[in-house]
């Protein structure tokens, strides 16, 4: 067989056609992707992984409910039926918007509209030691790492002598009570304390502490007062403790400080606040103290009409307050985007950008969640059965759905989980972990 | 509360009783411990991992038809309800038969009777360098970094230019046709030619080649060559390229030399050959040349018999032939070995093992099978619902069951795959491939 037969001219054909690039494939990238599916264009979506990640159950991955897998989908199977749309995965390092190019790792690509949809990381204000020592939750990555210390902690317990090691190997600080870090909190003390019973012979999982702390007044600072005070209770029902007003002054190897109190801990986790991806280093645009771009109201960048910014990278003022970095917003405004740029091309006016907010949820453990949607407000179970609802529609595909449907059906039921898998990178990183255990006495 | 709670007594109350020590919860330490349960002895299980792998399936996890966790139990989890049972996670470094104890790093534990049920890994036969070129299959990490360079080949190819690159990066080669390199280059042929169908719009993946390669004179060398002759049909019309008298004679990053033919390929993959896990040297014992131990006719170390050796470990004589390397033989061993230990204690004599042959069955590519069961033999559709009911029945726990039995009908009738990502250990990894393409001119 000739070599020629295994490429394709397929996508080749609309050469002429306007190019619009796209990077990222979040929520907001993967929107205005598939709004430009019958508009006159050429699509490249570029994202440095080959799927689309549905962040908002990454907690899940990261306490053993779900498997990667489950909250992931290929891109390009996502997009495989829309003709003039192709994906590329690669990492985005710098754009330039004279010449209306993207930089790649050794490759660059020409757009004529350029969507930037490339989200954010955690935000350690400054403190860039501390990333290591209390890692945050944005990637699958990030999340299989979480997964693998929370239950490495369990088993260093179980083989240990000192009960002042033990402590600390069961002690877990979650900082930041956002909605992330409630999910956190709640779901690592629904293992501690249920899923691993009868499971240990030495220790004792259920006397596991679970610190959840905030800096402000009052957990879950973007829903109403009385919906984070039911959720505070709902928590402690749940054996965490719930810390506000409580500054963290350091992280080191052994715990935090929270005001001038050392609390001895082996896990600590980050969800404490949002830095915006490079894009606006890349752009050489102005960016807020989170990194977020500034646009004009219909999202564009300022003296640049070709060039949208969206989702967590954007900076989007609405009733004077900066729009929220959740997944509706992003969502909406790649739909926004996608309809600017075929309203351009086909030489018509369009509307700036308005979010519509329709409410937000909050889950608190098992089968306890708190729904905001303006005028109704419900804490409790039938708020946790809309969460439940909402969230399996929008998860991407049908298999997924199923998938994830029939594992929490089977968690709520035995209150087990099924993805508590301990894997290395290497065996190397066991030995090193192996080396740094204290006791060194025989456990027999 | 005081730092005494966190600890419990209940194990300990036992230290009188005999103590088991078992190293391995593979099929056959597992079913050791298993059997164990109402013995009058206390019982520890060592592995270096939280989990009981299922090892026929870790081919579908490194072709994505399947999630990691689908296919792995946590050990504890598994042995919860069994009160005499704890278990460690930890790695062994050596034995002392003498003094009755094995070692972990920085701890160490005592026993009056020891079970090594370690396994095997790939055997290079001495060629040390091939092992990081041509990756094999025995271990989680194993199979996602399979199941990663597999997909990056097509991603990577997706972006290539040079038609002879392309061609490199879409050639799959599978050095040895035992089952798992049968069922490793039938579900790759799978995946290329049905699953990512229309996703890519440079490159046709259908147009990839899969070969596979074997020293011998024909594939499936345990099975009747009929069915071997029916198993290679099929895999050429699956796509597969079947050579046999195919010795290999070098690895390099460029591809594979056979019979001084050089074929170039991206990915290159090893299931030629097993070698025992080190405990051989641990025990100081006799060992054959592929590393398994020689073991007395009750499966016990000559001249220690309070130490036995099982599974791909240890090596036991049948009708002149070896027994093989399968999951069969080690259930039944472990079984056995716990037998033996039982009418020890009880002061009673045993029977020297014999292992009980049921059959032999092995997939190749979708919906076909071959099965062996002595005097009936069958290859197609029904030998391989055959083969799916045994390996359902299997699987350990009840949700891994139901969950790996909806992602097969959901994979049968939509020829999709479930779990296809590519995840990183870091983002320098990336990085670095990125690097390493030759490409340097612009995609668009």
């Amino acid at each position: 067989m000739s070599t020629h037969d295994i490429v394709s001219a397929k996508h080749e054909a609309n050469a002429t056609l306007p190019h619009v690039v796209i990077i990222g494939a979040g929520f907001g990238g993967l929107q205005a992707a598939k709004a430009l599916r019958n508009v006159p264009v050429r699509v490249t979506v570029i994202d440095r992984t080959n799927y689309h990640l549905f962040q908002p159950l990454l907690y899940q991955v990261a306490t053993a409910a779900l498997s990667p897998a489950d909250i992931c989908s290929p891109i390009r199977h996502i997009l495989k039926w829309q003709e003039n749309t192709r994906v590329i995965m690669a990492e985005v390092t710098d754009i330039d918007t004279q010449q209306q190019r993207v930089y790649m790792h050794e490759r660059s690509i020409d757009y004529d509209y350029l969507i930037v949809a490339t989200g954010a990381r955690e935000n350690y204000f400054g403190h860039t030691a501390w990333q290591a020592l209390a890692p945050g939750l944005k990637t699958i990555e990030d999340a299989t790492a979480i997964r693998r210390s929370i239950l490495l902690a369990f088993e260093l317990a179980e083989q240990e002598t000192d009960p002042q090691r033990i402590r600390e190997l069961l002690t877990f600080i979650v900082v930041g009570a956002g909605p992330t870090g409630v999910e956190l909190a709640g779901a690592i003390a629904e293992v501690a304390h249920h899923a691993l019973k009868s499971e240990f012979r030495h220790i004792d999982p259920s006397m596991a502490r679970i610190l959840l702390v905030e800096l402000g007044p009052r957990i879950l600072p973007s829903f109403p007062e009385s919906l984070a005070q039911r959720a505070s209770k709902e928590l402690t029902h749940l054996g965490v403790e719930v810390r506000t007003n409580a500054p963290v002054s350091d992280i080191d190897e052994d715990g935090v400080v929270i005001l001038e109190d050392h609390i001895a801990a082996k896990t600590v986790l980050w969800t404490a606040g949002v830095l915006a991806s490079p894009a606006g280093q890349w752009l050489g645009a102005e960016v807020d103290r989170a990194g977020r771009v500034e646009v004009e109201q219909n999202l564009s960048l300022p003296n640049v009409p070709n060039v949208f910014v969206i989702g967590d990278t954007a900076r989007v003022m609405q009733n004077d307050k900066p729009l929220p970095g959740v997944a509706p917003v992003a969502m909406q405004q790649g739909r926004h985007v996608a309809s600017v740029i075929a309203h351009h091309i086909a030489g018509k006016q369009h509307q700036p950008f308005h979010y519509l907010d329709k409410g937000s949820l909050a889950t608190v453990g098992r089968a306890y969640a708190i729904v905001d949607l303006g005028k109704l407000r419900m804490a409790g179970f039938i708020a946790w059965l809309l969460w439940l609802a909402v969230h399996i529609v929008y998860l991407i595909d049908f298999r997924n759905r199923v998938l994830v449907m029939l594992q929490w059906a089977w968690a709520y039921f035995t209150w087990q989980r099924g993805a508590r898998l301990i894997t290395y990178a290497d065996q190397e990183t066991m030995r090193q972990e192996a080396t740094q255990r204290k006791a060194e006495k025989p456990v027999a």
